[in-house]
């Protein structure tokens, strides 16, 4: 179940995809998302889907589509203090247009800065209330002088267009699906979101790169409104989803960080706490109903077994949501090692079977099935062999292989070597539940 | 939920209790426990009831009812050496009648004296087998010189009268009932039980100022006895307790105390907990079957769950059960509190209702509902929209308040007024199962 | 419930036993099988029984008969090497006949010793591969020279024979048993295993000498195969049994230690670490399926209630397997304090019975019947009068002695005590349901 992650192929791929994706202009609707989703494309097969504006999901409505073409702030001088070519990040998401010139303080009712990080630009969104608002640096703020008229202009529309979002089901050989998501609706911010994007495309290829027994579906959409709009959309897919993963800020020097799922003593759970366990340092949250859009795969009617996967957690570092979460922000050795770790946990939870004991009274003679040793001694307490047996003692039915895992110290691989090689040998046999391992 | 408890009026009120009751010479009938009930009433509205001599309850019998008159010990030269007005410790409780003359060693038989505690005089009773004696300070016994004959007198009688309670029932808006009990059967100690006595008709007040869901049943009991008939007499009543708590020893200097019920994971248990959790330095005992009346109620066939609150536990501090716990040994910050804690209980329970979100697919619109802020950013983890945004996700039915106050770290009121205002958005119903929150 | 254990005699006769077992020629079949009962024989009625060779025993078959009367090494100069009336550790078991010459090596290929233990034999076996093998010191091995054809004689034979072990079984009134097992497989090793037998021996005699509500059944069997066929020959009598212990390796001066059976939550696991609690130092090992007997009577099949007690653990200490576990190893005071813990844990899953509050409506009134003090004060916590509170507190049909003792901290004992008085008071009865003790 585990295959070599060739790092350097992959590096180059992830850091090629966020510098390239980094400059547009993306938002919860419009043409940013669109591009995004086309270089998405050209590393695996996403299909795009349009959803239109006013459609009712849940106890929402797709919102109408924004899109921007031109946005800055001139100061009385005429010299231009902000402009979204420079980044996307110094317009308020979903502003409307206008063209208009005010006083400074008629100005700073719409401006947002952080005086406690002068040099970074916040990202601020209004998606609800319709707004208009500029972000800047907040030592740039303080040079403005109250000498005159500042001319804005933001030329941007609303329309009856769609939401847009991405798509990509592997099949596995059964119906059992796994849901895998990441956001797409951040603008010009490397670790929120481009990190989640890059290494959710390389666990794609991953992932297709191997038979499976689990359905694994990669989402690209725009946070909360996105999973909304998928979930209202979607309803008969959500009863075969059995687990899954928000994916986000995978890129900088945090240790890895899972945040179980509402539910408790799911597999996914159980499996990602397994594989984290077993490789250090790491974190590990409770639930809690914030975030990203674990909050609404995880709402209680619903209830999905959606963890989520990250490294620092959003708010809890001073560029999270700043112009400081640069491309230089997300190291290539971070996003390897999350890249590692989702991995082995998609190879965990596909391997995670229950198997059945089929010569249950006593051990099996295993001598003469070549599953022994035939000179008696002690054996290491994490040896093959002690896979073997502890796969026989425990598989009665009510355990799968991370139980298994969690029970006798041994990891996950180990013993899906042994179920095999003991299934091979007639001496375990699959549960006739077959959905036992994801309950 | 919190209404303000106006500490010194409530102080006065409390200790001038207290004060009158001090000298009063109680046991568990007579008209000791008549005087006191009569003073108490001066406060609330207790009901006096009596149950006859002789009267079978449970394994029991209501016993002779027994007064005492006069007491006393004069040495051979005719000096008194302990008299009842003094204290009404100085006697044994039920001691027989009794007018003899005798020598030091016969009188020692009756002698009660402490010790290693040589200035003060012990509490003792003799209730269930006939016997009489007097209990004085070991420094004046040790004086006493065996030169002549010695004169005890008791005018003590055993009649056919009954037992007296008194009983308070503040009607709540559902039949599911509170109980609150409190020891009236102990002579001159200020801590056990003046103490409970004044608090519990403190905050018999209280419950009554506001309205409540839940029934609450206040009892004012000659200890095992009185709970004992109570509960013989009372077994329809009994089916509708969800929860109680006896109290007594809440006016010493130590740390807040919970001995928890027999029963687990009860909601009155839970909900004591979170409260003495949230306000710091606090005691919590597992229950053990000893202790106040709490023995009873929690006994197997009733399994009330039925927890004691006080401070200082019986037999762990040296004035215990004797004249050392007199008023100076209540303190006043203590008395306010330990009612304060027992109000925040009240209240606790009474809105630790179990909702259901009518919205559970996604997370509903809080925007428009003015239930979320407009501008995204971090919210603080305990904040009123954590408070709804954890309201809506656990209430599937399984989780009451207290539930959701564990879980989420948020305290009970900041939750329940999260409630108040989801209800009435529509987003959060009541539980069809209205007793949910007290199983 | 106890009975003195009385050391001398006790220490005396298992010393004498072990020093006649210690020189036989023991292995999974044959004549020292048969020779070892023959001696416990002289100590407690055990039964011989013989399983013909060939019999299927669950998924394995009886093995032939294999026994031995000489073997040895001779070197080139025609000087005796290893033979196995030194020492039966000398043949590897279940070694095939040869008389050969060969060159050192050629012999090599069949030489064990332990380089790290230069001065232990090893003890070795080949049950299942027909082979040949000699054990020895590894620096004799290292002072043999390669000048000439060395000289090996093996007379052994494998038959139609059977395989032997003894049972002894003391029934009780009732039809529940405990199964008591020790392996009689090894060769010339103390601890592992002739302390076992020495102890079980004594044990067995313990148990016989009162009369026991449980029937207790001893096994004296060779390792694995024998509990193998004794399983497959009894699956009725398999269906009695509500608890066990392989006992091994009692004597060495490790601390006590029990590893639990597979299953959790039985009340011979219980028991046993109550029992060991209340002793001081000792070792809890959760199961894993590798060790003796338990990986059998443990087998998800099956899944009986069988722990292990022992002291040091098998490949755990460097005399293990080797022949430094000679009778020195072995000592009088760690095999009493083995007797006398597993008497305990005997005594108390024979008491371990399931009460019933027969008067559970508030508290009975325990002083008019003499189960109580007359005049009022304070209880020890852990008192006669504390364990007849808590038996008839926590005797609601739910909780057996051992659950009273771990929730109230007093004893199994002191409460079974407690709970005989309340029984012929009236005021206990057995539970209806007479295995709940063992479920």
């Amino acid at each position: 179940m585990n295959q070599p992650i060739g790092e350097p192929a992959q590096t180059a791929s992830m850091r090629s995809l966020m510098t390239d994706l980094f400059p547009l202009c993306r938002s919860i609707t419009g043409e940013g998302v669109r591009q995004t989703l086309r270089r998405i494309q050209a590393e695996i097969p996403v299909s795009v889907y349009e959803v239109p504006t006013g459609t009712p999901v849940l106890d929402w409505t797709v919102p109408e589509e924004w899109n921007v073409r031109s946005a800055w702030i001139k100061d009385p001088s005429g010299n231009t203090l902000v402009d979204l070519t420079d980044s996307s990040l110094h317009l308020m998401s979903y502003s409307e247009p206008i063209r208009a010139r005010m006083s400074l303080p008629e100005l700073k009712e719409h401006l947002h800065s952080l005086p406690d990080r002068p040099t970074s630009v916040p990202y601020v969104t209004s998606y609800y209330r319709r707004n208009w608002g500029f972000c800047l640096r907040h030592d740039l703020l303080e040079t403005l002088v109250d000498n005159g008229r500042y001319e804005v202009f933001i030329d941007s529309d609303f329309t009856q267009g769609s939401l847009t979002y991405g798509e990509l089901v592997v099949p596995g050989s059964t119906g059992d699906e796994i849901l895998i998501t990441t956001h797409i609706c951040h603008p010009s911010m490397a670790n929120d979101n481009l990190s989640g994007i890059a290494v959710v495309c390389e666990l794609a290829k991953l992932v297709a790169a191997s038979p499976r027994r689990l359905t694994f579906r990669f989402l690209f959409i725009p946070g909360t409104i996105g999973s909304i709009t998928w979930l209202a959309t979607h309803r008969a897919e959500v009863e075969h989803i059995t687990g899954g993963m928000v994916v986000t800020g995978v890129g900088d020097l945090g240790d890895p960080c899972w945040k179980r799922p509402r539910a408790n003593h799911t597999p996914i759970d159980r499996v990602a706490r397994n594989i984290l366990a077993s490789r250090g340092e790491h974190r590990v949250m409770e639930f809690y109903p914030y975030g990203y859009d674990e909050r609404q795969f995880c709402s209680p009617g619903f209830d999905l077994a959606v963890g989520r996967f990250g490294r620092q957690v959003h708010g809890e570092y001073p560029e999270y949501h700043t112009s400081a979460d640069d491309l230089s922000f997300v190291h290539d050795a971070s996003m390897g090692e999350s890249l590692r770790i989702l991995s082995s946990i998609v190879d965990g939870i596909d391997a995670n079977l229950t198997y059945v004991n089929l010569e249950p009274y006593g051990e099996p003679q295993l001598g003469r099935r070549d599953l022994y040793r035939d000179v008696g001694g002690a054996v290491d307490r994490r040896s093959a062999e002690m896979a073997v047996l502890w796969m026989l003692s425990l598989s009665d039915g009510t355990n799968d292989v991370e139980a298994i895992s969690t029970r006798s110290g041994i990891d996950m691989v180990t013993l899906a070597a042994a179920a095999d090689r003991l299934n091979a040998a007639g001496l375990l046999g699959l549960s006739a539940d077959p959905g036992a391992a994801l309950r």
